[in-house]
Formats: structure tokens, C-alpha cells, sequence
């Protein structure tokens, strides 16, 4: 492939053949405005929104990446191939010294914000490692999996108001658990903070209309691109709560998720075969296209005042369910989509306990305990802790990366009086 | 009090003590506007907009609520002592004739939409008799009620882009089930559609920021006002999908509410005690203010072709949690709320068999049959029929209305092939 004109260091995240999106802003310019990382730049796209075609400039031009998410699959074909274009040596933008000056910023100079206005978002629990794993250590290894989860993909409505962009700090949640032994339940703060090691995908495209499913194999053109994500838990305050309607405010403290949004077509030469899902799935869930990534995922701890250290290596193709299958059943019943909806994998969890994406599993349930570099131990979060996931796809040289998805624990606030 | 110059008929839900706002646009004009209900009419806020102070005058012009509802409770007075007096006979308004003819429109000539752009919507599952009944049907009577149920208000995340205004049709959803005696799962047609008669509030006020609870006393500043919500039930569906992370297909098919928001300030003559609760709640959730309503509230049910027929009577009182407890449990992780978040009651059932508030309890899991007029039965929702909730307070003479939430079921769509 050609080169960039800017310059794009060894092992970036950010070749050209990725051009992740994202919305930023500067000190000297607060409108939030969208942009794609090349290297360790951004291009403003806003600032070039011109040099595109005529019907998607408006979209370039906005707040959020809604409006492009809103367009369809050829028309984001059409601001993919014009960005690669105009960033390549040679081109109009590289000999347009005035514009070039405006619109390309080191991303040393941005503030980074959500990339779009989240209508809904979604949690699934498409792991069966990670499934498996929790139904071990709550319910014996005998009926692990519950019988409904190699039939559908599992999922919950989450909230999308506290979903927000990495480098939120989080802050220690109170709520109310009951103890193994207590004799009622009690209120302070939670002891059991976790994260979860997900993907999430954003839908784009026309959406659909309340009571008209979407089909699977029609499903990949309502998938934008993907993004990395922390799904919080309070793991004691859930243990609680969650019986018989679901994680509630367990989970609605903060979720965040990585500012890329890395282009379903950056990942096109990561795809692999599909997961072998046995029994074989209903028709409606079955599905031709091949629709998995090798995208190598990454977690690290960085306890206050210390040096991260990596605690789990995991990767996204050890999802049993396909984001498409997800798409097909969330609007099986009829439920309709809209461009800037959220939809996370769950904990991805690898085979082998290194590869674990919860404190939850890579300390079961408390049993074991981590050991970090400096003499530091844990079994869940303290306070200070920073958690940082990584992902990035590699092949022939080719490196698509993620960024970064970054959120640090802040202590609880002390309970009311 | 006094009187308006629009003509209220004598039993309407929308005297000149209620005024519920809803969003709503004309045949001329498509353009979504403002307004309040005044008997057969409404006034369109947007064109009257000048006539209120400054303050408030960029709310009024706007195309949804959320922007009133994001001011706060003191704003929310001044919005409705104008618009009272405005509306009474002998105002400037009544005077100013030319005004008056593009204002005051009926409601025969209006179309009404969502009010609020919702951002998020939860379920709560707060009536004891609803949770017992159906802790009856499917844990037996020992176990009705879940450990945590009189500790916390159970709830969770909803879908909010299924949340549709009166008058939609919904669609029977297809879906996935495991029928009794069956070896696998099945594809089809929703066999148990049902209806749920819930209420529910629209949250206003400055919101709170991620990590900042409100607090209990607080939280009424957050209540805009009430809406009826009809949350249809897939039954079927609920109950192979919900375990163990709540109801999700069974419940995004579509949610109604009912176009009129009722301001909390009209349900002020009609405050009751709040539910007793049995033992203490935690002290994050004791509440020193009633906010209890007592709202009448009824279900009708209405065949294809035939009269509609009441089948259910209940009240917005029986819920054992009140709004700001729901507010101060919701938020008490840290979780933020936004102006225009839908906050919905869970079934409301009263004590006795004609109060409950679903077909599953009414019909007491298809072990009963109701007998509708004409030689009609039913145990769950059939194809066509329309089910129709009402609400209202009155005491004294005085009858502050909800006007209708309506619905009605659609035929599946056949199975693809
Ligand atoms: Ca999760
Ligand atoms: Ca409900
Ligand atoms: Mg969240
Ligand atoms: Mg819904
Ligand atoms: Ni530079």
C-alpha cells in the first residue's frame, strides 16, 4: 500500500489501513469535531470536509459520528477510500500546505470525547469460556452453561448513560449486598470491583423499523466498527441484586470504552472462520458469512505509584456468538436499531487461565491471588488502580490497533450519615 | 379555582388543574411543538412562547420536553402558573384574539408523539402484588418473594428505542421458545402476549453527574412528571431467554406510553401515605416525604370488531416503592440520570383478582379464561385486539385525567423461510 505523507512510527497503531474514527476537540477550539488517528496524529475531517463528496460532507461536519454511522455501508466505502487518499504522499492535502496545517494535529493536542450519541446499549455474554467459567464457580461444572446458551445469543439492556469515554475516572460504588453469613443486607462500599475485558461494536446503516427483524446474513451492513470496553462490575452488589431481572446497578456505575472506533474494513484480512457452535443453532441464527476477527487482546493493572503489569492476554475470536448472530437475535422480536447503538461481546475469556478476562476468573472467585511486580497482590480492584485494555489485529507486517481503553478506581465516597 | 375560556366538559381529563404537556404537530404544520392539553383542545406553547419569561421561553419553542424537563422544579412553576393563567378567562391571551385562533387547537386536529427524546428507560417490578403473584405461579408460595425484594426495588435496564407513543400497532413478535415437553428449542410466532399496566415518570432537573448519587430527599426535584406505559410481555420468549440476565427480546418489542405527562404538581391533592415497608429499609432508601398517588387506573381490552370490555381495575398506590426511592436505588452506584430518562413502575396489581394488572396473573397462567361481551374469551392477547389504559385521579369534585394509552396487536410476520 502507499504511504502517508505523515509519518507513521514502527508498531503504530495507526497505519493507514486502519484510520480509526474518533471526536476531539482542542484548547484553542472546544467544538467537538470528528477525525480518523494517522499515526500519531489525527486528520481533522471536519476541517477537510470539503474535499468529500458533496452527499457526506455533512456528516463530516457534525458533532458525533452519528450522521456517518447513519449512512450506509458504500457511502462509509466512500469516506474510507477519500481519507486514504488524501492522506497518501502526493495528494491534494499533502501539497495544500495551509490546510494541512489546520487539519492535521498531533494527538498530543486533542481532548478525545465519545464518539457518538448512544441511544442504547447492549451487553451480551458471548464467551463460553467466560460462561463457563461463572457457572463453574456458582454453580458447580455440572450445569455450567445454562441451557439456553448455546441456543441464543445471551444479552441484557444496559445503560447508556454511564457509558463513557477512556480516562473517566470511576468511582467506587456504594450499594447494598448481603455477606456470605450476614443475617440482612447492608450498605457501604462495594469490596468486589472488577472489570471486564470486552469489544463492542457500534451499529450504523439505515437501522431498522420497530417490529421488522433484521436477517443475519444482512446484518454486517449495520456494523460501523469496533471499539474497545471496561464493563465495571461490583461483583458483591450483583451477587444481590441480580435475581430474577438482571445486573442493575452492579453494572450502571461506568462503563468505558475505548475513543477509536476502528472501521469494520480495517479488520477485513483479521477475519476468521466463525466459532463451531454444537448443537447446530435455529435458522434464523445461522449464518454463511464468515464474521470472526483475530484481534489479540490485552490487559493490564497499574497499581498507584507502580508500573503496569500485564495480567491477561485473550483474543476476540474466542466468542462463540458473532456480532451478526447478535444483531439477528436483538431484533428478532422486532426491536428496532439505531445508528450510535452500543452493542458489547461480554467478558472475553480465553481456554487457559492467563487468558482470563475478570478478576473474577483470574483470582476464582477470590481463591487465587495475583501477583504483581513490586511485591503487590490482588484478588479485585483497590482504589488508585488503573486498568488498561489493549487490542490490536497483526499479520504480514500489517498492525491494526485499537488504542487504548483506560480507567482509574477512585476511592468511594464515605456513606451519608 | 378559576375558570378558562376554552370549555372544559364536565368529566374531562383536562381541566385547568392538570395541564400534561405532550408533543404534538398539524396536518399544516408537521413541525413537533409543545403544548399543553385544556379540555378538547391544547395550547401550543411554541406559539405562545413570548408571553413567559425569558428564562423559560427556549424550552417552550423546542421539539421535544426534554429541554423543559432538564430545567429545574422552580422553572417547572413558572411554566405552569403561566399557562394557567394565561389560560383563564379574561388573560391577555383571552384578549389578544388572533393569537387565540392559532393557539388554542383541538385535539381532533392534532397528531401526538413521543414527548421526550428518552435516553434511557428502566423497569422497575415494584408492586408486592404483582411480585408475589407471579412468585406464586412459578416458585410456589414459600418462596413468592425474592430475598432481596423488600430490601431494594428491583429493576432493570429497559430498551428505550422501543418506547413508542399511544396509537402504535405492535407487531406479535417471532421469537425463540422451549414449549413444555419440547426436546429443543422452537422458532415462531409468540404463542403468550401479554400486556403489562404500568405508570411511569419522566426525570427532570439538573440530573446528576456519574458517581454522585441523589439522595432520597432529594430526589423529588427529579420527578418532571407521570405517563401510563403498557410494557407487552412475550411471555414465551421470557421465560427461555431470562435466565440469569433478565428479560431482553421478551420486552424490546415495544413499550407504550401514553402521549400526556402529567406534571407532579397536579397530582398534589391526591398525595397518600407511602406503602408500608416491612422490615426497615436500609437508610439510604427511608424516605421522609409521602409520594404516594392515588391514581385509578384500568385496563380495557377491545376484540377485532367487537365493544371494548374492562378487565382489570387497579391504583397507583399499591406500589410498595415509591419514584425517589426508585431514583435514590438507581443512582445509588453512582449511575447518572439525564432529562427525559422514562422510569416505569413495573406491573401494578392490586390485592384482588380484578385489580391485577396482566393477563398472565388475570388469567392465572392460562389456568383461568376471561370472558369478555359477545362470547369472546381470552388468557393471552390474540391478533387485532386492542388494549387500552386509562388513569385518573379525582377527589372533590376535582378529576385530574392520563388520558389513553393505546394499542394494538398485528399478526406476526411469517416465519422466513
Ligand atoms: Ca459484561
Ligand atoms: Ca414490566
Ligand atoms: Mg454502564
Ligand atoms: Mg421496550
Ligand atoms: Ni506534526
Amino acid at each position: 500500500m502507499s504511504q502517508s505523507f505523515v509519518p507513521v512510527p514502527e508498531n503504530s497503531d495507526f497505519p493507514l489501513e486502519n484510520l480509526p474514527y474518533a471526536v476531539f476537540s482542542t484548547e484553542n477550539n472546544k467544538v467537538h469535531r470528528i477525525c480518523v488517528a494517522i499515526g500519531e496524529h489525527v486528520l481533522d475531517l471536519k476541517a477537510v470536509s470539503q474535499l468529500f463528496p458533496f452527499q457526506v460532507q455533512k456528516s463530516l461536519q457534525a458533532e458525533t459520528l452519528n450522521e456517518l454511522m447513519g449512512l450506509d455501508f458504500e457511502a462509509w466505502d466512500v469516506v474510507r477510500s477519500q481519507t486514504q487518499k488524501l492522506l497518501t504522499k502526493g495528494s491534494e492535502l499533502d501539497h495544500n500546505v495551509d490546510l494541512k496545517a489546520v487539519s492535521i494535529v498531533p494527538q498530543s493536542e486533542i481532548k478525545l470525547h465519545l464518539p457518538a450519541q448512544i441511544g442504547d446499549y447492549t451487553d451480551f455474554y458471548s464467551s463460553i469460556h467466560h460462561a463457563t467459567n461463572v457457572g463453574i464457580m456458582f454453580r458447580g461444572p455440572d450445569n455450567a452453561l445454562m441451557p439456553n446458551w448455546r441456543h441464543l445469543p445471551v444479552g441484557y439492556h444496559g445503560r447508556a448513560s454511564s457509558v463513557v469515554v477512556s480516562g473517566t475516572p470511576i468511582r467506587r460504588p456504594l450499594g447494598q449486598t448481603f455477606p456470605d453469613g450476614a443475617e440482612k443486607p447492608v450498605f457501604g462500599a462495594c469490596k468486589l470491583l472488577d472489570f471486564e475485558l470486552e469489544m463492542a461494536f457500534f451499529i450504523g446503516g439505515k437501522g431498522n423499523q420497530l417490529g421488522e427483524p433484521i436477517r443475519v446474513d444482512e446484518a454486517w451492513k449495520n456494523v460501523f466498527g469496533f471499539t474497545l470496553m471496561n464493563d465495571w462490575s461490583a461483583r458483591d452488589i450483583q451477587k444481590w441484586e441480580y435475581v430474577p431481572l438482571g445486573p442493575f446497578t452492579a453494572k450502571n456505575l461506568g462503563t468505558t470504552i475505548s475513543p477509536w472506533v476502528v472501521p469494520t474494513a480495517a479488520l477485513k484480512p483479521f477475519v476468521l472462520d466463525n466459532f463451531p457452535q454444537e448443537p447446530e443453532v435455529l435458522p434464523y441464527l445461522r449464518q454463511n458469512i464468515p464474521f470472526n476477527f483475530d484481534i489479540n487482546l490485552e490487559v493490564s493493572l497499574k497499581p498507584a505509584d507502580q508500573n503496569e503489569a500485564l495480567i491477561s492476554k485473550s483474543n476476540f475470536k474466542h466468542l462463540y456468538w458473532t456480532p451478526l448472530q447478535q444483531i439477528a437475535h436483538h431484533t428478532v422480536t422486532g426491536c428496532n436499531l439505531r445508528p450510535g447503538d452500543l452493542m458489547a461481546s461480554g467478558t472475553i475469556s480465553g481456554e487457559t487461565p492467563d487468558s482470563y478476562g475478570s478478576l473474577l476468573e483470574l483470582c476464582w472467585k477470590g481463591t487465587k491471588t495475583l501477583e504483581l511486580p513490586g511485591g503487590k497482590t490482588r484478588k479485585f480492584l483497590q482504589d488508585f488502580d488503573e486498568v488498561i485494555i489493549r487490542g490490536h489485529c497483526e499479520k504480514n507486517g500489517l498492525r491494526i490497533g485499537f488504542g487504548e481503553c483506560v480507567g482509574q478506581v477512585l476511592p468511594a465516597h464515605p456513606v451519608p450519615q
